[in-house]
C-alpha cells in the first residue's frame, strides 16, 4: 500500500480527527490510563475511540471490546497495551486502515536481539499496510494549537496548555514533560511537542520536518540521545533555514569522547560527540550545551536573519555591576567577546549622559531604571556595528517591579530597525519579568551560564554549507587500486600510499632495493638522507635485530649500512629470509600533524585532523567535519586545532605550508565519495607540515576497506 | 584608642542595638531612603537614630540635626551621605564612639588618586578612634535571625526575609540580593548577609571568620571579585574547618587567565585565577563554577564529614531516564564518575526487584515513584561503599505531587547513619519539591548542570593542607648569593643557577674556557656532546656570526670548533672583544618541563609546573600551588599536567623521574621563604626529567629580586 502524503501524514499525526487508544485503563495512575484524562483536560475536540475488553466504559466514556469492532475510520491509534500484545494490535490497526500508530510499550530494540526482531516484525506489519508508526517507547504527541494531548507523560497533569511558537522534537520521553514544564513555568509556550521513542519507523529529523511547513512552528529543537537519521535531519535543517525558523538542538553524550580517547586511530579519536557537532555545523543547526538553553535560545534566533555568519562580539549593558561581570566573565570563557562601545557608539552613549571610559561594561547605574534612559541606551547598542547581540542585564526591580524595569527594553525593541537581537538577563529571582519577556518574543536568560551557552551557540551557528564546493573529479582510477586487492580489509602500505598519491597528497620518497648489491637503480626522487631497513616478514623487531639504519647522508655510507644491517639480521635470525632492502626518503619539516578519515557509525564519513603525536590524544586537540568537506572548511579546522598554532604563525614562528595542507585535507575526506569497495577508515601519521611554499609529505599511510555500504 | 574585641565587633556589625542612618532621606527610591522603610518592614527591634539636617521627621520618626546632636550611645552608623561628606560624617561618628561605621558612597579606592587618598584618609581617622569601617561602597548587612535589615539593597523589598543556615559575604552589593532573592524564592534561608564594598577595613575574609563563631551559620559562601585578604581568609577557612562548617566560593575572572595567555614567563602564564584556585585548594575552600551552585552547595556540605578527602564517584538513582541521562553526562563532564553499583549494593538492590544491569544508572522505573521502594533503594545506594553522593533524580511528580514525590527521600535521609550527603535534582519546574527539600535539609540541584558542578566541587575539595611537611632548612647561603649582586632585579645566569644548584636542584654541566687553547681545564663532570658558543658582549646575535656550534662529540672536535666559531666570529665582528668560550653539556632527557615561581599580587607566593615548550601556553596546561609546596602536592602537581602523561607511564612509554621533578618542585617553590631581598619571579625553562633514577636537570635559570617586601 501507498504511504501517506506529508500532508495526510502531518494531519494523522498531530490532528486526527479520530483517535483510538488502543488499551486504555481506568487505573489513572498508569501510563495507559493517563492519556484520556489528558485529552479530556485539554479540551480535544475530536472523536475518542476507548478500546478495552474488560470494560464497557472508564469516565463515562463507551468501551469497544476490540479493535475489529471500531465502526469508524481511525486517524491516528494510541497502542497502550503491553510489549507482547503489541504485534497483533498494530496489525489490527492496519486492517481498520489507520494512517497512523503510536506504540507506547518499551522492550523492543533497546532490549536485545527478541525485541529486536520483534519491532522488525510490527514495523514490517505497519509498512505492507501503508500505516506510519511511531515509537515504539513513545510518550506520543501533543498538538497546543489543536488542544490534542495525545500524550502519557505526566506533566500534561497541568491545568492548562499554553500554546506558543515551539516544537519540541525529543527522543526522551520523560525530557519532552521537563521542557514543558519549564517552559510553561515561565510563559514560553510550545506548538507541537513529539516523543520518537525508538524511531522505528519515523524519525525526529522525519517529524521535524514536518514541522518546517506547520504555521504554528516558528523554532524548532530537538533534544537527542543520538544523530539516528542524518539524512532526514540534514534535509529538514536545511530547509528550516530557507524558510527562517532557526533549528536549535541539546544532545546528550558530550562526555562519549572521554571514553574513546583510549583508541589508538585518530578517526576512534573522533568520537560520534565530535562527529556530531561536525554534522550540526554543518547544516547550521545551534548546539545548546546546557538543558534550559533549549527554551532561551529560541527567542534569540526567531526574528534574526540567519543568512550570514556572525562575529563574537556583543555589547553588555547593566545597572548593576556583579550581575553584568558575571555575563561577561562566562561569555568570555566561552569566547565570546564583549566589546568597549566603538567610537561612534561611544559618544552616543556620552551624549546620554554615560560614560563607558573603555569598558567592556556599559554601567547605566541607577538612572538606567527609567524607561527612557534604558529605552536610548538600548537604542544605541542597537544601532552600533560592533556588536552582534545586546545583553541587557536588569537587577532587583525584575523582581518587584517587573512592568516598570523591561519597559525600556521593551520600547527599544520594537524599534529594532535591523532586528539585532536582543537577550536580557535577569539578576533576580524573576519569574514574572520571563513571563513579559517572553510575552514580548523577546529571550530572557535565568542564568549568566545560560546566557553565555545561548549567545555562544547562536553567534557559533552558520548558515548551512555549500556542499557543491568540492571538485568532482573521477574517481575510478582510486576504485582499481582499492579493488586490486582482492578481499577487504587494510591494504598493504605501498597500495595504501599509491591511494593517498593518487588523490594528490605527496609520499615520501621510497624504493625498496631488491638485489642489495645493486645500487645503480635508486631512483632519482629519493635524496639523502635516508633511512633503510631489512625487508623480511621474519624479522619482526628489526630494532632489535639491528636491521634499521638512519640518517644515512651518502652513497658510500649507505653501502655500508646495507651490508651492516643485512649481517646483523642474518646473525639475529640466521633462518630469515630477506625480501629486499627498503629505503625512505627522511623528511624534515616545521610540524607533524595526523590527518583521518572514518565513517562514523551514526552521521557517516568525517574527516578529522589532529595536531601530531601522543600529545593529539592528551588534549583532544582535533577538528572534525563531514567527508567531503570544501577547502574553506579545511582551512577553518587547521584554524582550529590549537596545536598548530606554531605554524600559524604564533610569535613570529616560520609559518607552515597551510595551503598544501588544506588540499590534504580536502583530498583524504574525497575518500567519502568512494564506492564498491567503501573506505571505512583512513590515516595519515605522520603528515609532515613543510614551510609555506613547500608543501606536505606523508610518511605512513593506512587504508582499510569494506565491501558493504555503512550508509544503508 | 583600642579595637574593638571580636565579639564586641559581631555585635556592633550583627546585632546593633542602637542604629544611627547618617543622611537619611525621604525619597523612598534613593538608595539612601531605603534603608529606614527595610529596617521597619522587617521588624528591627533596636533604636534607630535618624540623621538629616533637613527635616525634622521622615516616616513619622524624629530626626536628629547633625550626628553631634545624637544623644544615645551609637553601636553602629550607617552613613548615606554623598562620597565628598563621608570623611566628616566618620570623625563625627568617631567622636559619638561608634562602634562600626558602614560607608555607602562609592568614589573611594576605585576611582583613582583622590579617592585612593580620601578613603587612606577616612580609614586612618577611624582606626584612631578606634572604630571599625565597613566599605565604602557597601550595601550594608542584614542579620535575618535578629531582624536586623541594614541594608540598602533593593531585594529587601521583598515582603517578608527567611531565616536561614547560611552567611553569605559578598564583595558585590548586587550579588547580595541576587543570592537572597533566588534563596528565598527556593525557601532557602539566610543567617547574614554582608557587603563588603571596597575592604578598606574590615575585609571579606575578617567578617567570614566571624561567622565562623556565629551559632546561626552553619555554612559560608563567598562571592568574591578578588582574593584581597588571603591571610584572614585562611585563617578563617582553617578555623571553619575545624567546626565543621563548609566554606564555599564563587570568584569572577575564570577567564581572565586566557588574557594573561600573551605573557611570556611560567610565573604569569598562571594568571590570578589559577593562583586563586591555588589559594581555595590549600585551605579547604569549594569552589563552584555556577552562580546558584553558590545556594545549592551548602546543604550538600552541611552535614558531611569534611575532615577525609572523597573520591570522584556517585550513584545516581532515577525513576526517569533522560533525566539520570542528562545528569550523568554533565558529571562526566566534570570527571566524575556515575558508578554502577558495586556486587553487594547490586545483589541488595536486585532483592528490591532492581535489576542494575551494570549500568551508571540505577532505574527504579515507574515503580520508584512510591514512597517504600525508592526509600528502601536509597538505603541501600547510601549504605553502599563505592560512592560518596547519592543523586536520586525526580520525575514529573516532583511538580505536581511533591511530599509524595520526596517521601521516599526523606525517609531514607533520616536514617542516614553514614551521613552520606544527598543531592536531589528536580527534572520538572519544581519550586515547591525545593522548598520542601531545603525545609529538610537536603540538597535540591535545579538544573543538571549545577547538580554536576555542586558535586565536582564538593568531591574536589580537601581538608585544609598540612603546612609544617616543608623542612626547614637554613637559607642563610642563599641569601648572601641572592644580596652579593647588589641592587635588584634580575641576577647573573651564573648567580641564578647557583641559586637553585643550592637549593638542590642539578644544573648543566657548564664551563667558561677564559683562554681558548687550553682545554686541559675542562672539569670532569662537563662529558660530551657539548654545546659551544662565544662569550662577548659585542656580539648579539651569536647564531648568524656563526660563533656557535653544538653536538661536539670530543676532544678534537672540540679543539676545531673553538677555532672555527672564534674565526667566524672575528670575521662577522672584528672590532669584537672576546671574553672566553662556553661549554656547556647537552642533555637529553625523555621531556622538558616549565618550573616557574611567581609572587602573585593577591594571594602571594605560587609554584608553576607546566608541560616544556610552546604548547604550554597554547594549552593552557600547567599546575599551579601556594609556595612552599609539600612533596604531596607536588606529587598531585605532577599528575595534574595533562602534557606530561608521556613521562606518567602512558602507553607503556618509559616513565620520567617523577621523584626528582617532586624534589625539584619543592626546592623552587621554598623561595617563598626568603626575604631581604626577596625572589619575585625565578624560572627554569626547560628542566629537563630524564629516566626514572637518573634525575632531572635544570638548563637555563631565571632570578629576579626586589628589595621590598610584597606581602605588605
Amino acid at each position: 500500500m501507498a504511504t501517506a502524503s506529508p500532508e495526510s501524514l502531518r494531519r494523522a499525526l498531530f490532528s486526527p480527527e479520530t483517535v483510538a487508544l488502543i488499551g486504555a485503563s481506568a487505573n489513572p495512575d498508569k501510563s495507559s490510563g493517563r492519556v484520556q484524562r489528558y485529552l479530556r483536560r485539554h479540551g480535544f475536540k475530536g472523536r475518542l475511540v476507548l478500546v478495552n475488553p474488560e470494560r464497557r466504559e472508564i469516565d463515562g466514556e463507551r468501551c469497544y471490546g476490540s479493535i475489529e469492532e471500531i465502526d469508524v475510520p481511525v486517524d491516528h491509534a494510541f497502542v497502550l497495551v503491553g510489549t507482547s500484545r503489541v504485534e497483533e494490535a498494530v496489525k489490527a490497526c492496519v486492517a481498520k486502515g489507520a494512517k497512523v500508530a503510536t506504540i507506547l510499550a518499551g522492550g523492543f530494540s533497546e532490549s536485545g536481539q527478541l525485541g529486536n526482531d520483534l519491532q522488525r516484525r510490527v514495523v514490517a506489519a505497519a509498512r505492507e499496510g501503508g500505516m506510519r508508526l511511531l515509537g515504539p517507547n513513545s510518550m506520543g504527541i501533543v498538538n497546543l494549537h489543536a488542544a490534542t494531548a495525545l500524550c502519557a507523560n505526566a506533566a500534561l497533569d497541568v491545568q492548562e496548555l499554553l500554546p506558543g511558537p515551539l516544537g519540541l522534537v525529543s527522543q526522551s520521553g520523560s525530557v519532552l514533560g521537563t521542557m514543558l514544564s519549564r517552559g510553561q513555568a515561565r510563559g514560553i509556550g510550545f506548538s507541537k511537542l513529539i516523543s520518537t521513542g525508538n524511531e522505528a519507523d519515523l524519525s525526529a529529523g522525519e517529524i521535524a520536518d514536518l514541522l518546517v511547513d506547520d504555521p504554528d512552528t516558528h523554532a524548532i529543537l530537538l533534544f537527542l540521545e543520538a544523530v539516528r537519521d542524518p539524512v532526514h535531519l540534514a534535509h529538514m535543517a536545511r530547509r528550516a533555514q530557507a524558510a527562517g525558523k532557526p533549528v536549535i538542538a541539546y544532545k546528550l553524550g558530550r562526555s562519549d569522547a572521554g571514553r574513546e580517547l583510549a583508541t589508538s586511530h585518530t578517526g576512534a579519536i573522533a568520537g560520534a560527540d565530535a562527529a556530531a557537532d561536525a554534522f550540526f555545523r554543518e547544516h547550521g543547526i545551534a548546539r545548546v550545551d546546557m538543558i534550559e538553553s533549549l527554551i532561551e535560545l529560541p527567542y534569540l534566533m526567531m526574528g534574526a536573519d540567519l543568512s550570514r555568519p556572525r562575529r563574537k562580539q556583543v555589547a553588555v549593558m547593566t545597572t548593576t555591576g556583579g550581575g553584568g561581570a558575571m555575563v561577561v566573565d562566562q561569555l568570555s570563557l566561552r569566547s565570546v567577546e564583549a566589546l568597549a562601545p566603538a567610537p561612534q557608539t561611544r559618544e552616543c552613549l556620552l551624549s546620554l549622559g554615560i560614560e563607558t571610559a573603555g569598558s567592556r561594561l556599559v554601567d547605566l547605574t541607577l538612572a538606567g531604571t527609567t524607561k527612557e534612559h534604558a529605552q536610548a541606551a538600548l537604542a544605541v547598542l542597537l544601532a552600533g556595528e560592533e556588536s552582534e547581540v545586546v545583553i541587557p542585564v536588569i537587577g532587583s526591580s525584575a523582581q518587584f517591579k517587573p512592568e516598570l524595569a523591561l519597559a525600556g527594553v521593551l520600547a527599544a525593541a520594537q524599534h529594532n530597525a535591523r532586528r539585532k537581537p536582543i537577550g536580557v538577563f535577569l539578576v533576580p529571582h524573576a519569574d514574572e519579568s520571563l513571563r513579559i519577556l517572553a510575552g514580548a518574543g523577546i529571550a530572557g536568560f535565568r542564568t549568566p551560564e545560560t546566557a553565555a551557552d545561548c549567545v555562544r551557540a547562536f553567534l557559533e551557528c552558520r548558515p548551512p554549507s555549500a556542499r557543491d564546493a568540492v571538485p568532482a573529479v573521477s574517481l575510478s582510477s582510486l576504485q582499481r587500486i582499492l579493488q586490486a586487492g582482492g578481499q577487504a580489509g587494510s591494504i598493504s602500505p605501498e597500495r595504501a600510499s599509491d591511494v593517498f598519491r593518487r588523490l594528490g597528497i605527496r609520499q615520501v620518497a621510497s624504493f625498496v632495493l631488491r638485489d642489495f648489491l645493486m645500487f645503480e637503480d635508486l631512483p632519482t626522487d629519493l635524496s639523502y638522507p635516508l633511512a633503510v631497513k631489512v625487508i623480511s616478514a621474519d624479522i619482526q623487531h628489526k630494532t632489535e635485530a639491528g636491521a634499521v639504519a638512519l640518517n644515512i647522508s651518502g652513497r658510500g655510507e649507505l653501502e655500508l649500512a646495507v651490508r651492516k644491517i643485512v649481517e646483523s639480521a642474518l646473525v639475529f635470525q640466521p633462518s630469515a629470509r630477506i625480501d629486499g632492502i627498503g629505503l625512505q626518503g627522511m623528511e624534515k619539516g616545521l610540524a607533524e600533524v595526523v590527518l583521518g578519515f572514518r565513517r562514523d557509525p551514526q552521521i557517516g564519513p568525517i574527516v578529522v585532523l589532529g595536531a601530531g603525536g601522543v600529545l593529539t590524544e592528551i588534549y583532544r586537540d582535533f577538528a572534525t567535519r563531514l567527508a567531503p568537506t570544501t577547502r574553506e572548511e579545511a582551512l577553518a579546522m587547521i584554524d582550529e586545532v590549537k596545536g598548530l598554532a606554531p605554524i600559524r604563525g604564533y610569535r613570529g614562528l616560520p609559518r607552515g605550508d597551510l595551503d598544501a595542507l588544506a588540499d590534504a585535507v580536502v583530498a583524504m575526506s574525497r575518500l567519502a565519495l568512494l564506492d564498491e569497495p567503501i573506505v571505512t577508515e583512513a590515516e595519515i601519521n605522520p603528515l609532515i607540515v613543510k614551510r609555506a611554499g613547500e608543501g606536505v609529505v606523508a610518511v605512513d599511510a593506512l587504508v582499510t576497506t569494506a565491501e558493504y555500504r555503512m550508509d544503508a
